[in-house]
């Protein structure tokens, strides 16, 4: 493992080369753990990674975290800080006088602000810059930890067209909480998020459950996943909790076929916003080209939201081992919505789904 | 509750006036549910309230997260942005030609970068410390609300140390997940984290429980809190899993009368870091110095470490409704650790610890 840390690293400095970035300074975010196996833990307490491109790395960590921390001499080396310390100093002193940063996307304004201030020459970029490229192409070991967390997701979602998990007269916290504990149950280690939105609500794309009591002949759009082995989980299903309106049909159907595209769009080669287009132009053209308010998807790997990104105006082409959802939806505002979202893994023999539960329109009378 | 609302938006409105901040631009983190109800998602999508000191406050938000979003007003209008617009020049053409910015602590680094790329002559800074010494005050709703999550940590800490939750033979990984869903099950709806270390490990004050098996006559720590209802629990508890031996006993005894001079000097008007010393100086006293390498404790409310802390340095004084954690610790490197941990408010008739469950030593021999 720390063999592959260590070619990360060699990629990472040589992209900082190409790019003119001097040192690489690494908080929250995935960054940190997919260069080191270390996280930071989101607290006001800074943990922060100093790359420099030209000098060994320093991870400076609160003294009182240190001892989770795994040593790797050949990754980088720990430099602990004790309450009395001022950790941005202690950044500020392995950067020297290098003067073009780049800072995990993530990192708190307060860290941000504060190293600006401490560093008044530097100038400043955003470490995806840096680093998104190349995570956003996953190795074959990071596939496999992408599919064991969508294997664990459908399950889930298997039981929620089974029937497995009730819905009728429950609200959508409940559901969702249980939707949550499945997750736990199937193999994840944390649940990111467990989307429930039923009826009118099933219109709100993001909708947060709460106290909403789930009747008959509802949409009720479930999407949800969690964290498993440090890879993602993402799914969607939308079930009805009986049968629907012909009008409810007729738009899930073009959908289906919506979301069909996308995932058939999805070779090497084709731009991330020619999936969104394949998607895209199926419900445009059945008319509900309005009602898709969001794009076709996200990468997905470390984090639940990655490049590579899945719209309009991306061009960056697919290669092997780019890993994203397509997830088209259609909501119409105050009434009913619906979402189908798959993980899907691009590959030289063509796209991959990771997720493999039914797409059917689904009526779950529990 | 909009009129608490509101009544906080004029508190701040002045606070801006007194410390000359033309705007507060607020994204992640609590001081955007504090002033709206509304937290906005940990999304690449930007989510921004921008409150000019002299103007109507306007929510910027994902369009697809809108639905979500409950209009107030008088507290605050919304501006959905599409996939296709750049949330930053909506958030910089609010802004105008104000030039002192305040951005809440957690604000991802790529949208402060991006910001001040936008809006190049502005100055910046945390809005903490606009909102910080505002939130830090409980009214009675929020100190009833911290009670609720306090008593309902407290419930899953009774079955720890009564021996419901089974500790010999268990991965730290599987004590965790158990206390997390006990969490759940008494009614928060979030897991923030629960610490689980034993042997060697319980010196570690922020280990990640993993794969080790728990042993007999193991000092074990357990730290852990959630969400309820918006605010946070957070209680930790030592026990061991057969008769400690007297040099841990000693030690034990050290940290409980060390914990108890912390609340008990927790009084309106000692400072932060009196409460500190007044602790420390227990365990400095009995020789252990050295192993406390961490604060005495940290406020508490919509988030689990917030003003005030309790610190050397920090000289702000009590009022009542400061709510935080009194929680030393003993860490012997790699042999073993304790820590006890209360949440505490300050009131006008001295200290109200909201944990209630025994520090007394408990051996759990299941």
């Amino acid at each position: 493992m720390s063999e592959a840390k260590q070619a990360r690293v060699e990629r990472v400095r040589q992209r900082m080369s190409d790019l003119g970035v001097d040192a690489l300074l690494l908080s929250l975010g995935a960054d940190l753990p997919w260069l080191t196996g270390y996280e930071a833990m989101p607290l006001e307490r800074l943990t922060m990674l100093v790359v420099p491109v030209d000098a060994p790395a320093v991870l400076v960590v609160p003294r009182l975290e240190a001892p989770r921390v795994e040593e790797q001499p050949d990754v980088f080396a720990i430099r602990p800080w004790s309450e009395r310390e001022n950790p941005v100093s202690i950044v500020a002193g392995l950067v020297g006088n290098r003067s073009h940063m780049a800072v995990s996307d993530r990192t708190w304004a307060t860290f941000v602000l504060a190293l600006q201030r401490t560093l008044p020459g530097a100038s400043w970029r955003p470490s995806s810059e840096v680093t998104g490229p190349l995570r956003a192409v996953k190795d074959a070991e990071e596939v496999a930890a992408l599919a064991a967390a969508s294997a664990a997701a459908d399950r889930v979602a298997g039981q929620l067209l089974g029937g497995d998990i009730p819905l009728l007269g429950r609200t959508e916290r409940q559901v969702s909480q249980d939707i949550g504990r499945r997750l736990l149950d199937e193999g994840h280690q944390k649940v990111n998020f467990a989307i429930v939105g039923s009826g009118p609500n099933s219109a709100s794309p993001h909708h947060e459950p709460a106290s909403r009591v789930i009747g008959g002949c509802e949409a009720v759009v479930c999407d949800f996943g969690g964290t498993m082995d440090g890879y993602c989980s993402d799914i969607t299903r939308t079930v009805w909790t009986g049968p629907p309106s012909s009008e409810q049909r007729e738009m899930y159907l073009v959908l289906q076929q919506a979301q069909a595209e996308g995932v058939a769009a999805a070779k090497v080669g084709v731009t991330c916003e020619g999936v969104d287009e394949a998607a895209r132009s199926v419900i445009q053209s059945a008319g509900y080209g309005e009602a898709f308010i969001h794009r076709t998807g996200h990468g997905i790997g470390l984090e639940e939201h990655e490049d590579p990104y899945i719209v309009e105006g991306n061009k960056v082409s697919l290669v092997p081992g780019h890993a994203f959802s397509v997830e088209p939806g259609i909501y119409l505002s105050g009434r009913f919505g619906a979402r189908i979202e798959d993980i899907v893994v691009a590959s030289p023999a063509g796209p991959v789904a990771l997720n493999l539960v039914s797409h059917d329109l689904t009526v779950v009378e529990a």
